[in-house]
C-alpha cells in the first residue's frame, strides 16, 4: 500500500490534535508525518503511536517532499503558509476561511461532493463545521425531492471557538457558581448560562461571517446558486457537539416516513427519531460519534412541502478534522496524489 | 382608589413569590390578600410589604371575597380550583395550560389584545411564557405590514420549568465540573452543558405540546386563524431569559428601518440593535427588564418582504407573572371588577 508524508500544520489547537488522533484511528497510510505549531510550541513532543513527534515552526522548504499538509491554524496562517506547501508540490486541505470561497478551490465534503476533487489547484478547501453538517442531511432531500429554502438556527458549542473559549465557559460557570466576578477574554459577552447571538464578527449585511459562511458555502457545496438559504447562528453553554433546526422546503410532496428512511440508509448519518421514547439528537451524544445525527423530522403544517428537523454532530471531528482527514482519503483513493 | 381582595395560588412557587413582588412594585391596589400553596408549604409565613402573609391550602369558602385569583400552580390545580373562585364571584387569571385554548376564555397580553376582556366568564388565560414575549413584537408589524408566516425557533431557560429545574442545571453543572455523576430528575436527559430540543411532551403530530401552544396560542392571541406559524422549542443550560429566533413573512414590502423604529417606539419593547457595537439583546440582560429585547433585524434576502430577528425577555416577569398582573391592572383601569 502506498504510504503518504503528511504534514499537520496548527497540530497543538483542538482541531490539530483531533486531526492527529483521527489519522491514527482511521490508519490513514502515513510514510513521514511532521507536525507544525506556533514557535509557543516549538519543541514540544507529540505523541503519534509509537512514534514522538517534535513541534516544528514553518519556515522555507520546511514542506519539501509532503503529500499533503492538513492546515487549521486560522485564515491569515493558511493564506501565508499555503503557497510554501504549492511551491513544494504538495496538497493544501485547509480548515480556515481563507480559501472557502475561492472559485479555483473545491470546497468538499466527500458524502456531498466529493468528486469536485478532480478539479483543483493543490489548495482544497475544509468547510465550516456547522456548514459541513447541514449539507450531511441536505444533499439526500436534494436528490429526492429538490431544495428550495432553508431557514437555519444553529445551537453551537464553544470548543467551535477554540480551546481558549472552552476554557473561558468553564472558568466563567465556576465564577457564576461562586458569586465571583464574571471575565471576559475570548467572548465579548458573558457565555456561562447565555446564550451569544453573534459567531464571528459582523458584515455589512448586519449578518455575521458565520451566517454568511453557512448561507455562501452551502450553495456552493450544494452546487446550486439559486438555493434560498438564510441563517441565524447563536453561540450557547455547551462545550462539544453543534445543534442544529432546520426549516426545509422541497420542491416536490413528500411522506414523512420517507424522508426518515432516506436519513436512516444515508452513510454516516444516524437516524435517531422517536419521540415516543423521547429519543432525538443530542449534542453530548456527539463526543464518540462520527456520524450526523438527525431527528425531531416532522411536516411542518404552515406551508406545504416544508418540514422541520434536528441535527446534532461533533463539530470538531466531522465538522472539522475528521472531514479534512476523508478529503485525504478520498485523494488518496482515487489516486490523486 | 378602590382596592381588590387578591388572591395568589402557587405563591412559594418561581413565578407565584415573582407575582407577589410585581403586585408590591407596581402598588397594585391591594385590601386584603390571601397566599395559598400545596400542603407541604401551609402555614408557612410569606412577608409582603409590612404584612405576614401566613401559606393556606385551598379549601371550600376559602376564595369568599376574593375579586382577583391569581393562578401558578399547574394545570391540574387550575381546573380544580378555578370553579370554586367563581363560584365565590371571584375572576381568574390563569397561568397554566388549563384553558387557554378554551373559546370561552381570552388568552390575555394587555398590549396586543387587552380589548378581549371584555368578553369573559370569570377566567382569563395567561399565554405560555414564549407566547407572550413572541406576540409583543409581532402584534407592531401585524399592525403595520400583515403577518403572512412564522418560522419560530427558541433558547428557553430552565426557570421556565420551575425552581427544581434551575437546582437540576446548578447541580448537575457541578457535578460536571467534578467530574461527579450527572443526575437526572426534573429533565429527561443532561442539561448541564447540553440542549434538550424537547419542552414538554410530545403530541401525535411529533411537535412537542411547547411548540404547538406557541402556534396555537399565537393565532388565538393574534385573532388571525390563517397565521402560517411553526415552532421548534429548545431548552438550553440558561437560568433566566427566554431567547428566541422568528423568521418573519410580512403581507408587505418593508424598509428595515422602518421596522426598527416602529420596536423602537413600542411600548413595553426595547430596541438593542447596534451590530457595529455588538450590541443585540442577551438572555442575561433581562434579570431586571421587564421590556422585550429585540435586535439582530436583518432582511432575509432568501425570501421576499421577510426578516430575520431575535429577542429575548424574562420568562418569569413579562412572560408570566408580569403579565398576569398586568390583566389585573387592565381590569381595574377599566372598571371591570
Amino acid at each position: 500500500m502506498k504510504e503518504y508524508n503528511i504534514a499537520v500544520v496548527g497540530a497543538t489547537g483542538l482541531v490539530g490534535r483531533e486531526m492527529l488522533k483521527i489519522l491514527s484511528e482511521r490508519n490513514f497510510p502515513i510514510a513521514d508525518l511532521k507536525v507544525f505549531a506556533s514557535s509557543r510550541s516549538e519543541g514540544k513532543i507529540i505523541e503519534f503511536e509509537d512514534r514522538k513527534l517534535t513541534v516544528e515552526v514553518v519556515k522555507e522548504g520546511c514542506f519539501e517532499g509532503i503529500d499533503i499538509a492538513l492546515f487549521s491554524a486560522g485564515s491569515d496562517i493558511s493564506k501565508e503558509v499555503a503557497p510554501l506547501v504549492k511551491k513544494a508540490g504538495g496538497i493544501v486541505i485547509d480548515n480556515s476561511n481563507a480559501f472557502r470561497m475561492d472559485k479555483n478551490v473545491p470546497l468538499i465534503v466527500p458524502e456531498v461532493n466529493g468528486e469536485a476533487l478532480n478539479d483543483h489547484q493543490q489548495i482544497i478547501a475544509n468547510p465550516n463545521c456547522s456548514t459541513i453538517q447541514m449539507v450531511m442531511l441536505l444533499k439526500p432531500l436534494a436528490d429526492s425531492y429538490g431544495l428550495k429554502r432553508i431557514v437555519i438556527n444553529t445551537y453551537q458549542a464553544v470548543s467551535g471557538a477554540g480551546k481558549k473559549a472552552v476554557d473561558e465557559l468553564i472558568e466563567q460557570t465556576k465564577a457564576y457558581l461562586n458569586k465571583e466576578e464574571i471575565k471576559k477574554e475570548n467572548f465579548n459577552h458573558q457565555i456561562a448560562f447565555n446564550a451569544i447571538p453573534q459567531i464571528d464578527t459582523f458584515l455589512d449585511n448586519d449578518y455575521t461571517k458565520e451566517e454568511m459562511k453557512m448561507v455562501n458555502e452551502c450553495k456552493k457545496i450544494m452546487a446550486d446558486e439559486d438555493l434560498a438559504v438564510t441563517a441565524t447562528c447563536v453561540r450557547i453553554p455547551v462545550i462539544f457537539g453543534h445543534g442544529e433546526s432546520l426549516n426545509i422546503e422541497l420542491n416536490s410532496t413528500y411522506n414523512i416516513n420517507d424522508i426518515k428512511n432516506i436519513f436512516a440508509n444515508t452513510k454516516n448519518v444516524e437516524l435517531i427519531d422517536n419521540p415516543a421514547q423521547e429519543k432525538y439528537p443530542l449534542q453530548i451524544d456527539t463526543e464518540n460519534n462520527d456520524n450526523i445525527l438527525v431527528g425531531r423530522i416532522r411536516r411542518d403544517y404552515s406551508k406545504e412541502n416544508t418540514i422541520n428537523l434536528w441535527l446534532t454532530a461533533n463539530n470538531l471531528r466531522k465538522g472539522a478534522a475528521l472531514n479534512a482527514v476523508q478529503i485525504a482519503e478520498y485523494l488518496a483513493e482515487h489516486d490523486m496524489l
